[in-house]
């Protein structure tokens, strides 16, 4: 089916957005369509939807540690579960938007850096020092970067793009679309694949 | 290491235990374990940990169906969502409890049975003509089965699994545990393969 894509809505401070960001590449191989990568605030999702972070029940929260290491064990990528967590991803996801809108070739690049950098590395994504290093991957002016956080229209954007995904039917995060088809979590990457394989 | 199985805690209201138990014989194969079907109450474990169940959340709820059947044709299994869901599972999982206590050989037979009547055959697992197939696959008095589910010890039984669970850490259903390792979700049991494997 022509013009059809995977549609990767994901908010940095989501550990299973994280997961399955550095699978993007390979599912994106295996189905044979490109990715787009588009960032969204899953706190406003949580709001409109009235769902809630899983880490809210406490048992779940201790599970999730565990299951979050074997997930970067399996995929053999690195983890470290944040000293901050979660924080208010409203910064990193407008700079993302900025990426989007000015350097859209660079988005999954940025992304994947203030991924790693608060996934892998323990470092704020919210910090001007993690923020400046997502500009220069992307070969952005830092300043601009910055700025453009309290860019009304980068905020506008953000939201727009939150209230899409709630309006198609995101509770979640990550959450991927092919097409109407949706998909929640890193965990139903291959439930993707082999539906877009069967389509 | 020897003396190790699979435990496997599930409710037959509950679809992803559905799913799970559809797999368990291959999983345990593939693990080289034996598995120990363990009937408790899902909502007990609900009421303990403060968890809810994921229908709570409407958008949720709505892409539940997709992906249960994406399940179902990703195992081969059949699904049918039924039109009375959720059901208070008290009296199957009892029956289950009596199974185990009387004829545990049987126990998994009976389970699975219960699981294709709600989950196959959109048929009420709280009746008693569901509950006298189990107990004709388990080979046990229909009357005897029926009776039990109204005998303290087996209530208590039931309750004492539940509360196992929750002190050993479980917030939902399916969960399975290798000795200590908790793993939840129909969805990981491809991670608890891999973890057995490696250890």
């Amino acid at each position: 089916m022509p013009g059809r894509c995977i549609e990767f809505f994901f908010d940095v401070g989501s550990p299973y957005s994280y997961l399955a960001a550095t699978q993007m590449e390979r599912v994106g191989a295996r189905a044979g369509l490109p990715v787009r990568w588009r960032p969204f605030l899953l706190g406003g999702v949580f709001r409109a939807t009235g769902n809630e972070m899983p880490a809210r029940v406490p048992a779940k929260a201790r599970y999730m540690i565990d299951d979050l290491t074997r997930w970067a064990r399996h995929y053999g990528v690195p983890l470290r579960i944040p000293s901050r967590f979660p924080v208010v991803t409203l910064r990193p996801q407008r700079a993302l938007v900025h990426v989007e809108t000015t350097a859209p070739h660079a988005l999954a690049t940025a992304a994947m850096e203030l991924f790693r950098a608060y996934w892998a590395e323990d470092l704020d994504p919210t910090s001007d020092a993690v923020l400046a290093r997502a500009a220069d991957v992307a070969g952005l002016p830092r300043d601009e970067l910055l700025a453009a956080i309290e860019a009304q229209p980068v905020k506008d954007a953000l939201r727009a793009t939150t209230e899409e995904a709630v309006a198609r039917g995101a509770f979640g995060a990550p959450t991927m679309f092919v097409g109407d088809a949706m998909f929640w979590g890193n965990d139903r990457l291959e439930l993707l694949v082999e539906s877009v394989r069967a389509s």
